[in-house]
């Protein structure tokens, strides 16, 4: 079984939204072991949407669409849908309260709907409606040959309301899969190239059912194995076997496995489980280490809080940096990130406490360190750790590397310590 | 003229990585007048591959390509690209000098390339070699028909660099392109629905050349006009034009005009310029403020951090705010958000501070307001105010509301005091 996702709008064309709804499908899909085969975006354009519908009909089981259902001139993908269906649009009255209630809710008041606002309750007559708990826009779902199309809108947690508590739980119930199981190996510190090369043989001894893709980011190197069958414990069973022979090869490097966990879901556990608590100090990484802890809900358990210094005064003021220090060996240094993570600790009251300083460019500040240089230390209750990194170009690059450096650091001193 | 972009990568198809390059590619594309008319992305996959190849040919004037082309063996779009284009594989000196370089700087020895390193520098023999200055996969440029092949690494920040520094160049010296402006009008606090309603009659006089497009996100609405043709000042006076009518039909809910800026960027902007200084003191948001503003390059100029304050105790001992008002308002108050914007602007010295608490959920904590409810305050050197927001469900929607609504409160008062 395939699915295909189509999103529609020219405002992602022109490169001015980033489509994110196709990942959140695609996530979604893979868990109930149907295979994403394509995503394609389009513009709002009615012989685009035709004729990409009809190239997709029975060459694919499922075709989800997201965008252009918003009440307004440049949303065509309703009528559209109609056209392609040879159907004609029909008030659904559940719709219609629903839209009511909402508009009734969002201004506040008992004022009489507008045209465009009723139009949302349209709907093509051979549809089943998805309820859209988020939104004005209902879900549809429609079948023609081989293929059922799933119309959604385009604002994402709409969107995935409708995926999330209507869509597969639809699909799961109506249709018969296959078992699908990844199983991901995080290495760290050994190269793209040289894994190859070290893995080559176990690589060629991959039954067909299982296929191995590499993953690399800066400083790691994730090895994701994919098996696929009727029968979930052969799956279970080939991929351990497999696991094990990798790990007496490369040993060394594994750090972990993973299972479409990422490394703040991963720390956010074991800290939870460990009932630790821990701080940063952020200064070129701006907040975004702080950002990623907390976008794991129940993080507020062992997350206390960041104290952002994006200027000097702050580090000194606020931070407690010495001046003495700064003077000697300069905001980027070792020195410097030390007294950040170990003050940021005392001050927030904390086991742990992550401090980082460096140049993300395009500029450099007052420092003799060049633009990408970033120190990172981990202050834990016995000791501290500083290490200088180059993380190179451009900004976001160097900011982003620095993010996950810290994290993969602190890991590394909570399973060394506790 | 049209782009067709095609990422390549099983990885994107089961969701483990989000597509980002295809927007990137989009943008540089729009910004010189080249349409993109689709994007595709699809598996490691042969037949896969030269599938999309051979459909693309001829119906779009340029392919561009990102992924498949690591040094491991799930990576085949090159040996599938010379296969589509009838081609072998040769080594190309230039690229395999670079290839030993990076080698060389990345281990620190001299130690000999691996085989794997050296088949970095095979390239089709009909290929124009596109140099990858931040990598060992070079970008390779070929035609057949009608359309152009770009074949570039899908690692972001290398396929980055061969777009601006090799590809558009050699795009606009190369070939002759029509003008295209977009201009996109925000608009402030109107529904789409009813913001529609108003303006049909400009939508509907709006001559063929100019296209309009809704783009809603929590809590406003921006209208982007894009207008195409080969007389560049013929646009420009007829948006203008058109720009003049709608301020005089919506012009109490315009709050300005961005040509591609966001707005951490205008704001930025305005505060450099005005030589002010902002700290923000966060606790549902959990840095993603700080973030945002500090992904704008220079903005240590006018940023001079944040107190991340993820825990009750950090809002009493560091950001200062009374137990008392804690008691007696709940964490999540007016009063406290008030507290944390003003304390946070005396602690770290700014003309502006920013408060925001709230319940972004799952969960709620201990605090009578519902998931959802969201204060925050903007404290000016004249007086503090707080708003309360219920931004719904779920988590990640109340953060990002939260955040932006913050900054568009900032920026009210920096155009209202100064």
């Amino acid at each position: 079984m395939t699915a295909t996702i189509v999103t529609i709008g020219d405002e992602i064309l022109i490169g001015q939204v980033l489509d994110t709804n196709s990942q959140y499908i695609a996530k979604a899909f893979d868990r109930i072991g149907i295979d994403v085969h394509e995503m394609i975006s389009i513009s709002d354009d009615r012989n685009h949407i035709l004729d990409t519908f009809s190239k997709l009909q029975d060459n694919t089981d499922f075709v989800l669409i997201t965008g252009g259902l918003g009440p307004t001139k440049d949303d065509i993908t309703k009528k559209t849908l109609a056209e392609y269906f040879d159907d004609e649009l029909v008030s659904d009255s559940n719709v219609l309260a629903h839209v009511e209630n909402l508009f009734h809710k969002f201004t506040g008041t008992k004022a009489p709907l507008l045209q465009t606002n009723i139009d949302q309750a349209l709907v093509p007559s051979k549809a089943t409606v998805l309820h859209n708990e988020f939104g004005t826009a209902p879900g549809m779902w429609l079948q023609k040959g081989g293929t059922v199309f799933i119309s959604m809108p385009g604002v994402p947690y709409e969107m995935k309301g409708l995926i999330d508590t209507v869509v597969i739980p639809k699909i799961v119930h109506d249709f018969e899969r296959p078992y699908i199981i990844h199983k991901t190996i995080m290495t760290y510190g050994m190269g793209e190239s040289l894994l190859a090369d070290k893995i080559a043989d176990w690589e060629n001894s991959l039954p067909d059912f299982i296929k191995l893709a590499y993953l690399p980011s800066p400083g790691r190197v994730r090895l994701r194995l994919s098996a696929r069958g009727k029968d979930k414990q052969v799956l279970e069973t080939a991929l351990s076997e497999k696991i094990e022979v990798i790990s007496k090869i490369i040993g060394d490097v594994i750090v972990g496995f993973e299972e479409d966990k990422t490394i703040e879901a991963v720390l956010g556990g074991q800290l939870a489980q460990k009932g630790l608590t821990v701080a940063t100090a952020e200064s070129c990484t701006g907040g975004k280490i702080a950002q990623i802890i907390t976008s794991i809900p129940g993080s507020s358990k062992y997350y206390k809080g960041s104290i952002v210094s994006y200027s000097k005064d702050v580090k000194i003021n606020n931070l407690g940096v010495s001046e003495q220090t700064i003077a000697q060996h300069s905001v980027v240094s070792a020195e410097v990130a030390s007294e950040m993570a170990d003050n940021v600790r005392k001050i927030l009251k904390t086991d742990y406490g992550i401090g980082v300083t460096g140049n993300a460019g395009p500029t450099s500040d007052d420092t003799p360190e060049e633009i990408g240089v970033v120190f990172i230390a981990i202050a834990t209750p016995n000791e501290i750790i500083a290490e200088r990194f180059n993380f190179g170009q451009p900004r976001e690059k160097v900011i982003d590397r620095a993010v996950n450096k810290s994290l993969e650091m602190l890991q590394k001193e909570i399973l060394k310590n506790v």
